[in-house]
């Protein structure tokens, strides 16, 4: 058994718990802040078998990876929209900060 | 030194904190959402000795199983609740999903 | 790789996440209430390398350590202000609970 807390954007957060869901991993929010990513991150607890652990990763590397996007800068308040074309910028978002915890005993009442 | 990670329902969560409060344990509560159980529980951190964690285990285990609950339902909103007896209805509450963890050393400041 | 949990006054937590972002610790900080600390505390988590934990533990002591402050007490509402001098009184502050728990693996994504 391992436990693996995966930090977040909080944007990635439910889509990875509806994937973790889809191959049958449970996995417990917690609600974070700051720190190993920018504002507004959660922190997911995912207890697995050992030898599920390379999956659970894969998954969140897939929903959750650092990436670029191009986004639509909005409209200053007031300013005349068709004068000109807004250029998309480029913004970072995603990344996981994942620790892989032993675990002594699981227990579920 | 063990460091138990215990996810239970907001309900059993105040109960069980007092319940490990008289044995002398101490907890902290995380908020958390979700995943292992239903909406609305909450993750306890409970630090504790090697030899102290299956008592541990058996106050969350007496506070928080898995059970199930006969609910008066609530009367429907204008309905004359005189003309019928509603029927208690089985819901299922509590349960508790523990993680125990190995811990390199423990301090306090 | 450990990752360190410490529990520390919310008062204490901005200063701590600030002092340990300095030295290029980074940390994650989790809403938690009572328990181990009176109310109103923060869990941090910091990933580190297992030869800097003691450096860790050290910037955590430094803005954590338990410690007794002299605070002036608020004038009952309505009273004299004039008619008394208000003597500082001591309050108990800070303190950490810090786990230092070892890692499987780490990742980053
Ligand atoms: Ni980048
Ligand atoms: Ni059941
Ligand atoms: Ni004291």
């Amino acid at each position: 058994m391992k436990l693996i807390l995966a930090v977040v954007q909080d944007k990635d957060a439910n889509r990875l718990v509806d994937a973790l869901g889809d191959k049958d991993f449970k996995s417990t929010k917690l609600s974070s802040t700051g720190g190993f990513l920018k504002e507004g991150n959660t922190t997911l607890m995912i207890g697995c078998k050992d030898d599920q652990v390379d999956q659970a990763l894969e998954i969140i590397k897939e929903n959750c990876s650092h990436r670029e996007q191009m986004v639509a800068p909005i409209s200053p308040m007031g300013g005349n929209a068709d004068s000109y074309i807004p250029k998309p910028v480029k913004v970072e978002v995603g990344g996981a900060t994942v620790f892989v915890l032993p675990v002594d005993s699981f227990h579920q009442f």
